[in-house]
């Protein structure tokens, strides 16, 4: 069940056809999650292209929106603009271990390929799920790592799984979501494709369409809001990193319309890449297509359509979770009715 | 009449006295408006304190959400972290003529006062009313600066007037717009004020808490979002640069809130300034008082807050204006009912 | 007379013939100098290209070292990455008059090719020059302006001229510099120009080659560092907004060779554009070439190398100037020897 | 043996008694080096204060001159302006571990001291010493990490330890170093204390004091600058974090006057922090000092002094180090003369 199932249709644009960030030609998820008495946490990897992205590097942007985050890996992609490596979300204290686990994916996979590394860019994302998680034991080891690689898919689940285990969502059961639109430009139509980890805002806050979805109030926390929204935004359109940082930047409007405030204790970080790749033409030039600037506004949009659906489905897709401590987190779907179809 | 009057409430946070900027003591505002056949433009100033703000320099930041403007001033504001002027607002073609009205006024203000004035950073925003002012013709001149200096007053129109008189926002007559918000803090309150100029979004995206007010859909216009929202946000909290740039970055949360996508022919730009000041304790230190970081929610907040009403009260102010061309911008009036009191 | 003439020649790289920014073709600069009893002072403007900038718009980006400076445009050129007016170069407090001045020749210019023009950014960068200039009065008018720009050419004056008249480097007379580097690549070469208008660093500082020239010491003034250093990078290589960024970053190098520390009250801003303009090849999209980012290095170095040379050439052919209060600045002359050629 | 024993002082301050970073009071450094047949690398720590800096937040901020680097931690650092950690300096691909195992070293220092701890922001910065060591091992691991910690002191090793185990500084042995300068201000001195990890540069460019110590030219590699140079800046001053960001800009004043153009391969990052720390004064404020504005030029300059002779301290204290593929960086001892003393 997606949030379109309940009557909810954030936006004016046409979705892919999976409504999801796989929609962009190549793109694919895997999970692992890690569950045990004291855990509700786990890993996912959004793996940008077939290829090596070592060798196959794809533009990309990062905007920080808050920072009080420990994301790794934005400094290169800064300077330089471009994605190096699979992406991987997990909770905050197992950046390290994951950020250790990608670099050793990364030369298995350049020896095996016969390509040199000599260093290499992971770039990991975090929340953190230390209401249901014994974040302190850094659960998540290398084997999950790979296995979340393994795993993944063009087709993978919503909700209460890999990174998005443990997180809290506006005072509800939080989790991993995605949505898709589709650009139509007079000669093609592009993919907008967005993941997201929601882990942000607080249960009075929240507005469904406008209007906070209260009946019983369950998940009254008056907790602050201490998460993050982590958001992975992925265009087959030829867009250059500066054309994809405005693009992720409109990722916040889809955050606002549910009603966050952008805490501050809420790590937002928001990154996005193209699978368009500019083409070697002589020992020192690329040969590459762009969007002209003012063709930009649809991928605004299409981001900020994407963030809301993505958010709406992290959360209803959701099941509840009980931590080791008995701290709940009951899912959204308790507060809405799905539409009937018969 | 303002937003209130007709039963719109944006938020849970209560107001100041005023619901304006000017709710935080010393900040005044005064307009200067233009009209004429060819000019429907003008000239606003925020006054950012009594005193001289050259010589008592106020702790400031700016964030540009989206730089498709010429807004002067902020490269210093940005190095440095203080306002030492007060802040115009006008239309975009005239940003050079009120940039030199503001150094005029800057050096006959310390001249007056005997301070040396060798260098200031005057800071002059502005929005694009091309669709109801000519304006390549730089209406706006010196002497329309200076009224507006001289207007300065705590109590100050809304809606088309002064840098407002021109503007279109969601394909509506857009304006000049103002709101406030109280943070109570266990020690004392503080006041957080802010004013918008709006000149923003697609009528089509309009959503006032959550809902297209479509009626009879006038200014239908199709058009892309050409125009730019200009934000000044005033507070005597003790925040620091830093703290005022992630206030002011929640800004855009009113924005997107109101339907707008943030487009890319919009120059979104806000700047931040408190009026405490540090004060000096030797030759070389100052001494200080600021915010806890882990207090600032409730500023975020605000700004979001204010913001949303900013926007609609600088809406439901404005009358209709037409240009000389016979481009009509409609009032949002004609879409909303007030409330009835008797 | 140039540096070079006096046998010394910053790096290794070779310089295009003319060793200014005009090596870059399509690349002119004029000046107009004010000079009156109370005025030392100018304004010279950088003509990127030939055609109208506005219709082509030229890839381009800023970096700020020091911001203590008021240059005015860069908030579009970050968002945007291009430049699409001529680049002014004038006093402090005349930068809302030149822009305005701008804005007037962007007009007649654009209306006279029959060219719509609603909004435009003028890009302008100041140095304080009030030790030997009557700042105040703001000397520099429209026809100044205009009369730098049909001034334009590729063979232009160096030292105390255009904005450059009142400016003081190193405690000596500074001025306008230029120099160039060609960057040899496989399929051809590139050149790398730069203009520089010095007001910046301290006497006691200086370091030409590692050594101070300070044979009987002129102008040691003790005076703190208050000046700015503007610097305008062009090359016709195809440098996206990014790769421009990293490569203006370099220009800093030459200043640290020099000498300075970039002082607290020295506005160091740097703004480099590629004349190289990408090709529309339908209506949503242009392509482009680009310089691999692993070529970039010859880039850094001719960015750091024409720093170095361009500053000492704009003290060099500066002439000693007095201001009306006796205020003297002596040339860099008087403390080095030409090589003798006979 | 240090640089200044060979008669070179790099610019006109004072220094500290130590001439190190750790003439900042509280301020210590602890080195763990990895060598073996296939390693050449180890870790560096430097604790910023005695305290818990996890409840003695230190204002903090870091610029990245060129980011080509994986360093983790700076979106907080950027967000909030704390330093909440050690931080370590590490090879390249083992930043991960070195994270992990400084996130294992905070939980336990937390739990002794009964400290609660859901999230921390380790900094962990890296050169790429695959030149000397087998770095795809990733050799350092939490034992390394700990015992650095255990290690750390005021007096401490410079040269090749540590992180600068297997580094190379134009094309000579390159590794840590450090340097520090008194600021004296009317009421009291400062200190500014730097410590650099040396990776950057080719032989053919280094320049001291303006020259080039090319003797039998050693080491003339014609390798590009793939290193990276990192540095770490601390103060006594009370200086924000913006004031710190300022401050630790002109650390690259340094590495220009030897000769660095800050190559495209180079990972350029600087972190500053004050061991100066407000005071809380009630619930919801903090109260500090801090530098007035127009006093610190001298904490410019001393952050470009400390930077050159930090960088010239960590070649001449490096001993030669031969790789197990036979690669060999000799030292600058070979080149330079040390002053005779008797």
């Amino acid at each position: 069940m997606r949030i379109r199932d309940y009557g909810i249709h954030p936006g004016q644009m046409p979705t892919g056809p999976l409504n999801a960030i796989s929609d962009v030609k190549g793109v694919t998820v895997g999970h692992c999650t890690v569950v045990s008495d004291r855990h509700n946490t786990g890993v996912t990897v959004v793996m940008p292209c077939e290829e090596n992205p070592f060798t196959h590097k794809l533009p990309c942007a990062a905007f920080v929106l808050n920072g009080f985050g420990k994301t790794a890996g934005l400094v290169q992609i800064d300077e330089l603009g471009t994605l190096e490596t699979p992406i991987a979300l997990t909770n905050t204290l197992n950046v390290g271990l994951v950020h250790d686990a990608m670099v050793g994916y990364m030369i298995d996979r350049c020896r095996t390929e016969g390509v040199a590394l000599r260093s290499v860019n992971p770039v990991v994302c975090e929340c953190n799920d230390a209401s249901l998680n014994d974040i302190q034991h850094r659960a998540v080891r290398e084997k999950h790592v790979l296995e979340a690689i393994r795993n993944a898919s063009a087709v993978f689940e919503e909700g209460a799984v890999g990174c998005g285990r443990g997180t809290t969502c506006h005072g509800l059961k939080g989790g991993v979501g995605t949505a898709s639109r589709v650009v139509r430009m007079p000669e093609r139509d592009y993919t907008v494709g967005l993941l997201v980890q929601t882990n942000h805002g607080r249960f009075e806050d929240l507005l469904i369409q406008g209007r906070h979805p209260d009946a019983e109030s369950p998940g009254r926390t008056g907790a602050p809001d201490q998460g993050s929204c982590i958001a992975i935004l992925a265009t087959d359109a030829p867009l250059s990193d500066r054309q994809l940082k405005r693009v992720v930047k409109r990722i916040s409007v889809g955050l606002a319309r549910l009603g966050s405030f952008i805490g501050h204790g809420s790590g937002e970080v928001f990154i996005g890449f193209s699978t368009y790749r500019p083409e070697a033409v002589s020992e020192s030039l690329v040969r590459s297509l762009q969007m002209r600037e003012e063709r930009l506004d649809p991928f605004f949009r299409a981001a900020a359509e994407c963030a809301e659906e993505a958010v709406l489905n992290s959360m209803i897709a959701a099941e509840d979770v009980t931590g080791s401590d008995g701290t709940a987190r009951r899912s959204l779907r308790h507060l809405l009715r799905p539409i009937e179809t018969d």
